[in-house]
């Protein structure tokens, strides 16, 4: 499926002000992605849609993205059990942008990989002390599941 | 400024689940950035830092980006007043994603250049429709601020 499954790009001001979805799909066929709690507002992830994507995504209402280093299409929780069931979907100004909103559904209610639920379980402990060249992470929430236990790596 | 004022990037393990910040700018010197309100969780707009901007942010606290379009580093704000207080920085599971919570400041309290609080200002109205073709937006939130009196276009 290609991305004339969407209406193509207009003016300018059509894009920023009209009301119809007109996703900018870069030269790589892909828009980004930003995930976010639909109750609580946390960012959960930031990955990619291609328009296959986009439209499995739609008509499915679970969040499907395009994994780059596999080069397939990735129902969100396909292996894992953790899926995302969409609520909303907005686009911003330039429409070069999706944002998901989700209710996290599944075993561990974690969207990370890595067991967190949000990948976004690090921030900087400092600002000063990062802008001083002493960039530290400290973490925050709990990890929800061992990866180990959750994938089968091959 | 290059990218060498933070940390090299070293193994998967410590990227993931290490305590220094080494953020992955891409091939063009960038990385993106989901910048969100700090008290309401809203997800504000979307933009790019190269290393310079990160530098600055950090310095000053000040959301600053790097303009694509301009090619010039761009302090939020700088024209309309409608600046970002930056209250934390996050990363991503694999460092490659920026996340700022920001207090927005300034006359109109908006991030978005169209006078929205927020660039992501528009929804598909209805999913199931979007997935049989017809994508329409509607509208969330006022317009706070008329761009023709804020910036001064040549």
């Amino acid at each position: 499926m290609s991305q004339h499954a969407f209406p193509p790009r207009t003016t300018t001001a059509e894009i920023e002000l009209g009301r119809t979805l007109q996703p900018k799909f870069g030269p790589d066929g892909l828009i980004p992605c930003i995930t976010q709690d639909a109750h609580s507002g946390e960012v959960l992830m930031f990955a990619f849609m291609n328009a296959e994507s986009l439209v499995h995504t739609l008509r499915t209402r679970k969040a499907t993205y395009w994994s780059r280093s596999r080069q397939k299409l990735w129902m969100k929780g396909e292996e894992s059990g953790n899926t995302q069931e969409v609520r909303e979907l907005r686009t911003d100004c330039d429409q070069d942008v999706l944002l998901l909103k989700v209710e996290q559904r599944g075993p561990a209610n974690a969207s990370c990989h890595n067991g967190y639920r949000s990948c976004f379980y690090r921030r900087l402990a400092d600002l000063g002390a990062a802008a001083a060249g002493a960039p530290a992470l400290e973490f925050t929430g709990e990890r929800l599941f061992d990866p180990a236990l959750v994938y089968k790596r091959p």
